[in-house]
Order: structure tokens, then C-alpha cells, then sequence
């Protein structure tokens, strides 16, 4: 561990969100998760949670080898528990759905505490997953295609949060608390 | 083919963007350009070009099945030859990479002809395909992560372009040549 390494970790965790996270509600091709998480990382989302619906569980914990070292992923069997727990917590969540009563996924203020819920690559968001959502938010879609990839459609959303948050100053001071801050500057110190 | 599925994809062609393209040099993973493709469909790019350096042929035909149809991929193993064209026809040739010199990819006026042009998945843009370029543009990395998936990459640059020609108006009213929207509208009609 050089201290060229040790000042870059820090410099990266003052400018974790602790207010920005992403659920992965049944994704489960590699790629995809390992796309969604390493955008996760580029914009500040410390953690992300990998969550089922029925039995269908969240994602192979080999997909998350490498960037879940920078951004590790949280499991949940029980998407109903793991998002009363984000609420507990004060997390909006929003359902990225093409839905006709999704909102313009520009339209909505990212710089509140916000979950971002992602849906299966084939099927979408379950109707156990929406029951669950607080809102919808969509990314236009002006062609003959009817969804984006679901790692293209998480980055879209992240970086116009990362645009609105980076506007507001969120990222210009620490904002993890203490504890987590050492948590994960411990562990991504192990070698 | 219905009524309603011709008015379809006459609403799609009056939204194309005939002054907006992407150049995939060597992206090669089929998921990637697929996931590229499906989101130039959404943007309104109207084709795409794959672009060889050195033998490292373009992209796989196969790759393009399905979302192929909608967004015709054109081939050019010759990446010199292949921007030389766009630029004789206006367009300017914008390098998305990692560079120190690199503009912060939201500063770029995306109302003009442009084409923007993505590496390969490990490598990245070749000095060749660098050397082709008019410039440069990056997306901010606030994490550990050194880059972005390819796919990712170029959604978060096509959907700035896509919000800034959205404001000014350019998906108000068709904007390709008859020719081309006669030639698009005809390939789509095939069953
Ligand atoms: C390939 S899509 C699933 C498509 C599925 N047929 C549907 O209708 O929901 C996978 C996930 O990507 C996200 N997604 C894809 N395109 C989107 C868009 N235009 N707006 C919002 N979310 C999108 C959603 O979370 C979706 O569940
Ligand atoms: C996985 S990256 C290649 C990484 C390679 N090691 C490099 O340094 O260029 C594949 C392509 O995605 C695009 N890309 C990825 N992240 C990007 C970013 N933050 N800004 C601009 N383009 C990016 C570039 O076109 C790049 O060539």
C-alpha cells in the first residue's frame, strides 16, 4: 500500500454518496451486473443491493468478482424486507420502468435520499417489485426498440443523479459517516 | 403490416437525426454492440458505422441481428478511408476516451454533425483511431474503476446529445433526405 494509493482511496471515499444506492432486482446476466456496478463506483454509490422476487435470487456472487471489492453488493432473498429496510433508512425508491405513468426520468430530484430499482433483463420489474416502488421514472425512447439494456438504462439514470448532485455540491465534501468511511477504506486496503 | 404499425415507423423516421452517428473501432463483444445499437435506435441515430484498425475487423455480422434491421450497421475495414468519408460529408469526429486532454463530455455541443467514436473493450481507442479524431471526450470517474463498459460509455454521451437536441428542437420536425427516408422505410417494411 503506497501512500499514492492510500490518498487516492480517500480522495474516492469523500466523494461517496450515502444518500445514492441501486437495487438490482433480479438481474442476472455477468456482464450486466458487473456494467451496473462498475457505473455505481464511477458516480459515488457506495453500495448496492442485489434483491429476489420468488425464489428468483438476486445475482451469482461470482458476478460481482472484482469491482464488488470498491463497491460491495448486499444480498437480500426478500425484496419485500430489503427495500421496508431502505425505507426505514429514508430511501425513496424509484422503479426504472417503462411504464405510461413513469415520470421523464429528468424530471426527478436525485439529490434526496434515492434507491434505484433495476428490472430482469427479459422480463422486466416483477409485479412484486413495483408493489414496492414509491414512483417510476423512464428514459425516453424515440425508436422502434422497445428497452434499453438494463446496464445502459442504470448508467443514463446515475449520471444525470451524478450531474444533479455534483450541481448541488454533494461532492465536494465527505458525506459517508465515520464509521462506514474506515469500514471501507479497511477493506479495500486488504490486499 | 397495419396501419398503425406504417404510422409507427413513419413517427420513428420523422425523429432520426441524420447529423448524429457512432463509429464502433473494434468494440467486438456481441452484447456490447448490441446494447450499443439498440440504444443509437432509441437517440434516433439513423446508422451506424464499424470500423476496422489493422485486421481487427469491425464488429461480427451476427452481432447486429435483430436491432440490424432498424439501425443499418455499415462495415469499413479501412478506419483512415471510413472517417475520411464522414468528414467529407461534415461530420466531426469525436473520440470518447480517457484522455488528460479530454473535454468534459457535457461541454460538447452535440447539435452539430457529429460522430463519436468508441474503443475497444480492453484496449480502447488505438493511436490509429486516436489519430483520425477531431477530439476528445471523457466522462467523469469519481470511484476506483479506471473506465466505463463501452455499451454504458456511449449511452450516457448519446443521451446528452439526445437532452440537448431534444431542447432545441431537433425531433420537432423530419430532418432526413427523402431518399434516405424512403430507402429506411422500405428496408423496414420487408417482413
Ligand atoms: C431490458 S429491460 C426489460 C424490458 C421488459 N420487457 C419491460 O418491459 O420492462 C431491463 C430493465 O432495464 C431498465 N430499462 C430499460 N430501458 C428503460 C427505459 N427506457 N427507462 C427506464 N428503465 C429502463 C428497467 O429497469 C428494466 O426492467
Ligand atoms: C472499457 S473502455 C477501454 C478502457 C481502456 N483501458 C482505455 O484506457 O481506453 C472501452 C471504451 O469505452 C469508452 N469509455 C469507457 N469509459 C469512458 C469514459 N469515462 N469516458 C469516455 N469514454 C469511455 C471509450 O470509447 C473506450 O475506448
Amino acid at each position: 500500500m503506497t501512500a499514492e494509493r492510500l490518498a487516492r482511496m480517500r480522495q474516492v471515499l469523500d466523494r461517496r454518496q450515502p444518500d445514492l444506492t441501486v437495487i438490482m432486482a433480479g438481474v442476472h446476466k455477468e456482464h450486466n451486473v458487473s456494467a451496473v456496478m462498475r457505473t455505481c463506483d464511477a458516480v459515488g454509490v457506495p453500495e448496492v443491493h442485489a434483491m429476489g422476487v420468488h425464489g428468483h435470487l438476486a445475482v451469482k456472487r461470482t458476478a460481482a468478482a472484482g469491482v464488488g471489492r470498491r463497491v460491495p453488493l448486499r444480498h437480500c432473498s426478500d425484496i419485500e424486507q430489503g427495500v421496508a429496510d431502505l425505507k426505514a433508512a429514508g430511501y425513496r425508491i424509484l422503479g426504472a420502468h417503462l411504464d405510461p405513468q413513469a415520470r421523464d426520468f429528468r424530471q426527478e430530484d436525485y439529490c434526496r435520499s434515492v434507491a434505484i430499482m433495476l428490472g430482469r433483463e427479459k422480463e422486466g420489474l416483477d409485479p412484486e417489485a413495483r408493489a414496492v416502488c414509491d414512483g417510476f421514472i423512464a428514459i425516453p425512447m424515440l425508436g422502434l426498440t422497445e428497452s434499453l439494456n438494463v446496464s445502459v438504462a442504470a448508467a443514463v439514470i446515475l449520471y444525470e443523479a451524478q450531474r444533479q448532485r455534483e450541481q448541488a455540491g454533494l461532492y465536494d465534501s465527505p458525506r459517508l459517516d465515520e464509521a462506514t468511511y474506515q469500514r471501507l477504506l479497511f477493506e479495500w486496503m486488504q490486499p
